[in-house]
């Protein structure tokens, strides 16, 4: 039986706004290279970067009914989730469930399928991450469930996960790792900076990161390519 | 043996403008969820919206001589769709054909295919959804048709009939259907104001589209997921 | 064992404005449609358009140790050319390498695998083509060779040739080739302009290039679509 | 509205041996060129080869109704075409279905989309050219259309043409055109006999289709590879 | 910091004879639905059907190393599950990794990448459900876990869960729940086999699930292909 | 200008039997993992093993006339290498084609493109390994190369060069060190024996490659699912 669960769980906000600055790259590394969503959801436009809990929906494909649903749980800064039963790429969300959306607070949107009307989302700036544009229509005929564990594009969010998504794709973060992950990104934010000067100012990652020694170990060997002459 | 069929028939034109207007995703629902061509059919730029009569095109793989002699069936307004006799993603059309075709008027190009010059293209603002970007060049060694029935990137088109084309995706109308449609769609689009004020002002969908008793029917069940308490 | 080429011979410098001033479509059509790149290596920003020698390097999957080594022999005006050893998406490059590698005089990154920081990288208008965005993270541990002739994204690419890479994708010139190319791209350009110029003014292309024969001897038809009038 | 067309037209039977027997490279060769179902669609064991009449069927994503409104519409010799409404590989199409349609002397199933119990089918010897192997359950909740013109595989597909189907794929034949092409791939097959002999004796290709003086026109030259000795 | 989990609980063997013998489609079904691993998994070989309790395994892309650490965690009646961190199709298992798995009991694998010496699997009747089939080879640098929580071709695993793989595919059923979806699926193949008899006896499904009276109320329109007689 | 290479050196024909006798996955690891065609080349049966020397041609997307070309230069144990200009599956080769090629005493066909007649092929005997299956017919337009060195599924082929297919797919061997790699092989072969001897008695990978100091130096962490106990 279709469930929805209501009066979620959400991370301390104080996380959130930390995750947002940090971005997507940085917070998949910030937390041991876990929680990055497959690939091939990409922004609908860019730039943008967000950072919120996860209200979950999972999806009938085709069937767009249980997105209806999930509104009435989304509430201010939250990021809608959505995973279909089976692949589908069609165009469950457009710009009135945004403008629906939009009334509650809600951030934007991440979804393992299609969506339609780019134009005015984009005009309207509110960021969707999802498999495909496409504008295929669909029912209102078989119900999902709301705030479940689902996987999404290759990843197991939970409702009230916190949800990072930029650019380069989208991340979650466990909510009770939300604050821990927000102190090791800022750490490795801080860190980057010097390095990124230090790089800027022409030293070699090789220097940098004291790589030699080790390439020295695996045997790297350089051949001059006029002489011919090897050095390791 | 390749033929050219001259002398097509057009839809009316005031059916274009109105669905231009309402773009994909409308049109696409005001006809029954018909017509749409594949979701992988990506504009080159956007934003972009178009609507005009089809000049269709079937082509060899890598090999574009068709496209020339297709050229000149075009008119003011149309709209030329190529269509490939296998699947092929070659750059079939580029800058220098853009520019022999805006000469007569022809809005944008949709092809089952790859494009090339895509700077020069954006520069242009001629619009172009293609099934890829690529530099690789074609031949012109085997002849295809001209205003036949093609099936283009999954949907079946009829020379004469309205593409409908903007950031969402391609859809087809029946030249027949074309006044039909753009009436259907102007209805939907009216109908769609209302809905937006009222989502915009909090209304959840559930409500304004009266799913609640259809969700309990359906045995929907809310599930406090603090207390546990359970409700339909 | 993993090795590193230095002192790889370059193309001169006077071909790689003119290539770059031709683009992709031209220089691939100059050399006889040979050296393009597959068309799933996407600019992550447009307009793009750059030209410079290859430094080459192959990666293990998932590891960008290489990179780094590689770093080091890039010059003013080079492109470093990434393949993996196996299909790979990982996001093997960001923003601090393009920080050191633009230290470097680096002009852009093409990599047959994915890239990250893309909002960084668009800001500093450093030029990437890739097979994918994607924020996952590598390792450092298996090292790959700098400067071997490599397959990237199906083309054949040795150290020193030349890169040309703008919004249509990627082409490789032969270092040896780089100057006749060169001419000949800007002998196809020359003629371009009286061809752009006739196409602006309504010549066909039936008639431009002298088709009709040519068509009659195939066998074309012309069917009058109202009259059923056939003629050849 | 959802429809079914009942009582459609078949081809003649005497056709559909002789279109069976000459299988789909030669049927899809003497229709020149033409009807062939995209090559993602394979048997699901070989060896299989039938040839039917075409029963249509249009389904929604995920949900395999329709399908059983189709079974009535089948009988002795017919052959299912299923193709969604958007892209979907569920497995819509399992056991009992083919004990249903076999119950009805159906030969077999075509359907762009998934299947499943393959082991059972393949011992009942029911032969399905799907896109996808897919145990993933559908529902019963929106109605398609049977036997109406249906876009499968990229075909165009009328109830009543014929589906001629083995272990190279799929491909479709006009009812009204079927006896004449039934006679050209006969006599496709009887020229066949005569070349396969004088290829098995080991006559050239070249020679046997007249091929040398084309290739010298063309500008053909062989270089020795070992004294670099050059002819055309 | 990489982690074996050992001594994890299984499921009760009594469920899995009951689960193999009712297969992948009937479990997904029997347990509502849920559970499929994605349908690019294929068997190396047909037919071949298992159920087993799963012990997990998470590699780095590239690298087969964390096999070798799970190999140790395997007992007799499992079947070995691996995902890798980022998508890879490379090589990770072999023969001699099928010698070892089998000395200890093992059932068979399921990997969400490649496979090799598909030749010597099926001699031994190792079976196999993997991504794709690749000679790629690995390293062993970076390790992974085992007997964690792993998302597997989008579906969601924990060690001791009970995988069910036949030729249609792969599905996962909760420890917890195998023996109720065990009972279910008996319950659901008992049923079914008298369905089986009404169908092969010429009874319509449309009568058997006695769907007509819903026919009508969608308003499906039964239209005669020779007279255009219409009726519901 | 087209051109062949006519009267190409082979490797030994001493290195071919050894090298078909390890096979695809032992020779790719005993060149150190270099030379493995993409895999989505499949057999279109299996089992099959062959070694032999490379005819390479290069054809233009959907036209075939190279191959009859190549044909004539191929000789008793060669192997056709066929990849084309821009990615096609066009069914480029079918069973009068192989007839011809058996005549002169070719072993197969490894093509980056489609095949068709795949049931005769398989009664002959005759194996392909292919991207895809396609009875899409081609046409003879367009000249290609034979015998110059082409980039196939990803891997640079010189011909004369060893290509090594089996069910688990191609490898390529430079004919330079045809000799070497099948003394490699042989001695891989050699020392797995023992190895898979070893692990059928029950000794784990982890003893039998002496892993567990490695393990313990990269932090891996056993702990007790039961207890929680943790040991290294």
């Amino acid at each position: 039986m279709p469930i929805v669960r209501t009066n979620i769980a959400r991370p301390p906000s104080s996380a959130l706004e930390a995750l947002a600055s940090a971005g997507v790259a940085t917070v998949h590394e910030a937390q041991g290279r876990r929680g990055l969503l497959a690939s091939y959801l990409r922004p609908i436009y860019r730039p943008a970067r967000i950072a919120g809990a996860a209200v979950t929906c999972r999806v009938a494909p085709g069937d767009n009914w249980t997105i209806h649903v999930a509104a009435e749980q989304c509430g201010p800064g939250d990021i809608l989730v959505v995973a279909p039963t089976s692949p589908c790429e069609d165009g469950y969300f457009g710009e009135l469930l945004a403008v629906s959306l939009r009334a509650r607070g809600v951030q934007g949107l991440v979804i393992d399928a299609g969506v339609r009307d780019v134009t005015d989302l984009t005009k309207m700036q509110f960021p969707v991450w999802s498999k495909a544009v496409s504008a295929q229509g669909t029912v209102k005929e078989t119900l999902g469930d709301v705030n479940v564990p689902i996987v999404c594009a290759g990843a197991l969010i939970h409702p009230g996960d916190v949800i990072v998504a930029d650019d380069d794709g989208v991340c979650v973060v466990a909510r009770e790792e939300a604050e821990a992950v927000a102190r090791a990104s800022a750490k490795r934010e801080a860190k980057e900076a010097d390095t990124r000067k230090r790089l800027a100012d022409g030293e070699l990652g090789l220097d940098l990161y004291e790589m030699r020694a080790r390439l020295r170990a695996k045997g790297l060997t350089y051949v001059d390519a006029v002489t011919g002459a090897e050095r390791t």
